[in-house]
């Protein structure tokens, strides 16, 4: 018996297994440099504050009871009070109504295309985009086209518009102030929604932060009840990927909708994940994002000089102002995806950027992260791989020490 | 601007707020007499177990890093494996590849209701059958019909026969081991999947368990790879359901593409979590079962002398061998939301059990947990409810400590 002999749901049977989750099984090898996920280092981590808010949590009989007790659909209400705080901070007048708590921001889109999508409805996202994002609405059967500021097209007949301005998956590309407005005003003139996809917000190293759509819409408006954005937030990138804990913020009457929804998918984000997170938040959110700011510019300035000290003629690559990623672009004749079996067998990951492309296309671009490994691997990584898609040997940089070369 | 005025998916624009939702809000405040939720006293969680877990979770840094990253989608396989051994004590052979770990039972059902409803697939259900089955299978909106072991219609176009067949929600009752076996065939002359949700099934009072379809199947069939049943299991009536971590079990080719379909969900279910329920699991999970039997036990005694009791004519309700719930049929003229307005100001909450049928009927009956409450409160929440329901004042039971009757 095979899922074949069952009669699956039409979105079942179009399913694919991920390279992305392929590749995450990988990381786990010490011997791997690893460019392929979008991973916090884990020594990163304020171990310390999580232990302590975990004290707290299960500090005496009643907390501890509360913590591992059912919780309302919504979520925890001091840290959706945070959040609104964070929101208000970012220029988005929320409250806590504004705010429900998700179980990761990737359970955040599967809710929003739950909300928005019917069979062959348009979505529009970039090109290429999230994987996550493509695999969440993909249940719902949507029809995706391209959305592509400033001459967006199949705007009329939009659901729903996905962005991630900041430092965007894969590309490591911000969207500019008056593409963020352009967007906003697709979006109305569509009466479509936007989903505001800000996992890598907080992540910026170089000049000033650019406003939230969500900002932009609610200023425009005067009211967050009259908006259009739906922010996806997230602790994974700045406090932990392992609690699943994040968030939607929007207009209440959609966020009271995705609370019934989210009440069918999973009753409630874990209580005592919730109460931990908002403690650990509460306690040093904005020194734990200074701190890990300063590591990740280091590596991503790491892997942009080796890229300038190996890249070969013909490859070229994005150079982002935060996040996580660089976009690499690479001779035409290369296939990433042969390229990474050949990589990985040289103990260096990465994504073939193929996957991020809802239409096949991209063969011959890949996605980096600077995140996970430290300064030297980076050099020795990068090394490796350009030597991969070079058709003769490379010469080796001065600043390799000899060492580095054997992990 | 509200959802009417966005294009909201058809399953969106179907959506009613749930009564369980609206009373779970009520089970905080300390006066409450409450048989509403299927909610564990947190009285009686471990919490020591629970500390200890966090702790050794948490304890040095390696593993706090590990706990605190991403993971992936199937599951910590300690977990996994043992869920395995459990899954096998009950006559399932099951390895650790058919066992996917889930944000609750919950997002099993949710994720089972992606993997096979099309629009106007038929679903069938008991009736009453458990409200969050019926909400996380509406999302993809099928046609519900009624499964009605010996005699069972409209199987032939059947995708999926979900069941509950220990100590249903809401009613209490357990299927025979015949009827079970009837349930199977029915489901493999259809060639539909049988959904078992096992969340209660620990929790038996009397009487010899009772083989899982699951076990029948594989009996049957010789090999769990040529089975059509996805046991969901739970650990929140057993250890704790703030942790959010249920199970789904079944042949491999079916649970790789629920695999699939919780990446595009949640990615995975929290990493510390899994860490933390499994070493609770590994410590003391039938020792915990065995305590909370004994208390439930007894509650579930009390409750049915109380309605013994207190019962007024034309009043019946079901008698559990185990579980949580008592199921209770009021005279005809009763309408249980009604009753539940009065009820309310009389510090009693109960769900009315028309929220359980998928057809609007059943104004006239009630599901009673027994689970919350002590021995003392639930005589005197029996007798309010009881006398809400009669026409005229009941005699009050020897059996009630006057000073209780203040609570």
């Amino acid at each position: 018996m095979t899922p074949a002999d069952f009669h699956l749901s039409a979105r079942a049977q179009a399913l694919k297994a991920s390279e992305i989750r392929e590749l995450l099984k990988l990381v786990g090898k010490p011997s791997m440099i690893s460019f392929a996920g979008g991973i916090p280092d884990p020594a990163l981590f304020n171990v310390g504050l999580f232990q302590a808010a975990c004290h707290e949590a299960f500090g005496g009989p009643q907390v501890a009871r509360e913590a591992l007790q059912y919780s309302t659909t919504e979520g925890y209400l001091p840290l959706r009070q945070w959040i609104a705080s964070h929101m208000q901070s970012l220029g988005v007048p929320a409250g806590a109504d504004n705010v429900l708590i998700t179980t990761g921001s990737q359970q955040a889109l599967d809710l929003i295309g739950k909300l928005l999508i019917d069979p062959g409805s348009t979505v529009l996202t970039a090109r290429p985009t999230y994987l996550g994002a493509l695999q969440s609405f993909s249940a719902y059967q949507p029809r995706f086209a391209q959305f592509d500021a400033p001459h967006a097209t199949g705007e009329d007949a939009a659901r729903l518009v996905y962005v991630m301005p900041d430092f965007a998956n894969p590309t490591g590309e911000t969207m500019s102030r008056a593409a963020r407005a352009r967007a906003l005003d697709g979006a109305r003139k569509a009466n479509a929604v936007i989903v505001e996809d800000a996992a890598y917000a907080a992540l910026r190293y170089d000049g000033e932060p650019l406003p939230a759509i969500a900002a932009l819409d609610a200023e425009g408006t005067g009211d967050i009840e009259a908006t259009r954005t739906l922010y996806c937030g997230s602790f994974s990138k700045t406090l932990a990927p392992g609690m699943r804990v994040g968030w939607v913020c929007g207009p209440t009457a959609l966020i009271r909708k995705l609370t019934m929804l989210k009440q069918g998918a999973d009753l409630h984000t874990s209580t005592v994940n919730q109460m931990v997170i908002h403690n650990v938040a509460a306690a040093g959110f904005d020194e734990q994002v200074q701190r890990i700011r300063a590591v990740y510019r280091s590596r991503r300035d790491a892997m942009l000089a080796a890229l300038t000290r190996y890249g070969v003629t013909d490859m070229s690559w994005s150079r982002p102002d935060g996040g996580m990623f660089i976009w690499v672009e690479l001779p035409r004749h290369i296939d990433a995806a042969d390229l990474l079996q050949q990589a990985i067998r040289a103990d260096v990951a990465f994504v073939p950027g193929g996957a991020f492309f809802p239409d096949g296309t991209g063969r011959n671009t890949m996605r980096l992260s600077f995140a996970l490994c430290d300064e030297a691997r980076i050099e020795v990584g990068i090394f490796k791989l350009c030597q991969l898609v070079a058709s003769e040997p490379l010469p080796l940089g001065a600043q390799v020490p000899r060492q580095e070369l054997a992990c």
